[in-house]
């Protein structure tokens, strides 16, 4: 398979689990010493891997959360940020401005601040109250779950959170296998879409960040290729008016909450356009997965399929995802 | 000038005006009896047009506060919704799906909703707790500002809020202004752009909820023309490295504290592309607006600018704002 070493990302997937303990320990301190609300913020990409984080407490905590990206938190800041918040950060370069700008503002404030990050002794960990480095292990999203899911689990949210925290530990094995399960389909998509002149990508609840952050941070930012992303139900509000034939769609199908609402994009657009796809959570195996925590895993196991389509439109358009015309690049 | 009615506008605005009083007294006994919580809460351009109360909340007030998609919270409820809670709906006909099953679903709850209609006798109004019926009268944010405005003041987080909801009164007169100075940009934008394959929509702060809209609910859902709408901040994340000559990007300048950020967009777009626009708040004289409040008013104000843009692009492209292949012809 076109660039995929398995035991790779196996040996990753173990060394990030490894890192569950300490994470925690540290989500066990912060909610022992109180946690009013939690702001998680960051910039692009970083921003939309927190999303499913944000959507989860949003909907099972009593915990207020604010999902924020960092420039906005910077320049406006919030009634709400008080002594006992907690603000999360992300950045997989550790250094991103605005976000180290935060952590120093967070500082001086006195405000608890645990942020994440690829690499040791960045800029963005000499200001942080906590600091957890995953070292660019894949899934990123795993210390996430250790971290959100722990506090829930305090909250009296998420009783059974140890066992959900048992079931990651083959959490990489299962994306392989759904990388494998999905590469035909991949492929096939990038042959048929490499020239599209422009692509409506549709998806909802903690698959909104995904559908938000793979087209706007892979198919705008990598393959300079124009697209639109809106929410499920949102489309039925504007964008739908564009689909004809020829246009295509392509929904990110979740197996949470909001799944009738894909159903219905599904539904719509297989009816007036022939250039409909879907990527679908369900029919992916995930055999370490129970059943329940399928829609909490949804973020990074959809990931793990698109990373297929980034790595086929690479090839087939013989343009490298690490093309920039602009970012780093030019002074801006 | 093209469709435009001066004093129907004025006459409108001075009903909506008289609403105040009314909406007050409301604000005033939902503060009283307790808000833990406020959920703004609709569908499409309806959502975003409470987007810039919502901001205005995270930033000002103790008061948590959540803008949720009607379906999305239809779907996945919240934890945080409590007997205290204060459920916002907007829907102008009154009839939306999504938010009369809110209204109804909050009456079995007991939660308290307040719903802004534009017509009176609606199922929406038979299932809320309070209905305030602006009768379609322009510009709908009037209302909002009275009901959160009072409830910001009551709670100690806008001790002028008297002063500001009595210059409210000339609002609809400095609109008509701004659509006067306007006028000739928003001609030459509509013959300019009429057949743009593509266009990137920016903004931030309190004018985000606008950018998303008029993009998705004129744009795209009236004319047909397609879109890519992203925040300030976001646009440096990925869409930037789409702009090249002749890709179009339009900025709505926001006065508020994101300003900085649309700053650094028009430096880059005007760099790279030849066809950036700007639609800058600043321009607009506003006689009757104190400098303060002037960002406050944003999103109705440049409202009002961008609605001269449709008219003329309704004109010069011979498409009616009304005429829709989908929403409300066929079923879905």
């Amino acid at each position: 398979m076109l660039k995929f070493d398995a035991e790779k990302f196996i040996d990753e997937g173990k060394k990030g689990y490894q890192l569950r303990e300490k994470i925690e320990e540290t989500a066990t301190k912060l909610y022992d010493e109180g946690v009013r609300n939690i702001f998680f913020t960051a910039s692009g990409g970083s921003n939309a891997v927190m999303q499913p984080f944000n959507y989860w407490m949003e909907i099972k905590s009593d915990i207020p959360s604010y999902l924020i990206t960092a420039a906005d938190f910077l320049a406006t800041g919030s009634k709400k940020l008080k002594k006992d918040s907690l603000v999360i950060l992300l950045s997989k370069s550790g250094d991103t401005k605005e976000t180290v700008a935060i952590a120093k503002k967070m500082e001086e404030l006195g405000v608890r601040t645990v942020s994440f990050v690829n690499k040791e002794d960045t800029p963005l960990q000499e200001h942080s109250t906590y600091t957890i480095d995953t070292f660019g292990y894949h899934p990123q999203e795993m210390a996430f779950y250790f971290l959100i899911g722990k506090i829930l689990q305090k909250n009296q949210e998420f009783s059974d959170y140890e066992r959900f925290a048992d079931e990651l530990k083959y959490l990489p094995e299962d994306m392989n296998l759904v990388a494998e399960e999905i590469d035909e389909q991949a492929r096939n998509f990038a042959e048929k879409y490499q020239n599209a002149d422009y692509q409506i990508w549709v998806g909802s609840g903690d698959l909104w960040g995904t559908t938000y952050c793979y087209s706007m941070c892979v198919l705008e930012e990598s393959q300079w290729l124009r697209t639109k992303s809106v929410s499920s139900p949102e489309f039925f509000h504007g964008t739908f008016e564009l689909v004809e034939k020829g246009v295509p769609v392509v929904l990110l199908k979740s197996e949470g909450p909001t799944r009738a609402m894909d159903d219905r994009v599904a539904k719509f657009a297989s009816t007036y356009t022939d250039e409909f796809e879907e990527f679908d959570m369900s029919n992916f195996s995930l055999p370490h997965i129970s059943k329940e925590y399928r829609a909490v895993v949804e973020a990074p196991v959809m990931w793990a399929a698109l990373r297929r389509i980034s790595l086929h439109l690479e090839d087939v358009r013989n343009h490298s995802l690490d093309k920039r015309r602009y970012y780093r690049v030019v002074e801006y």
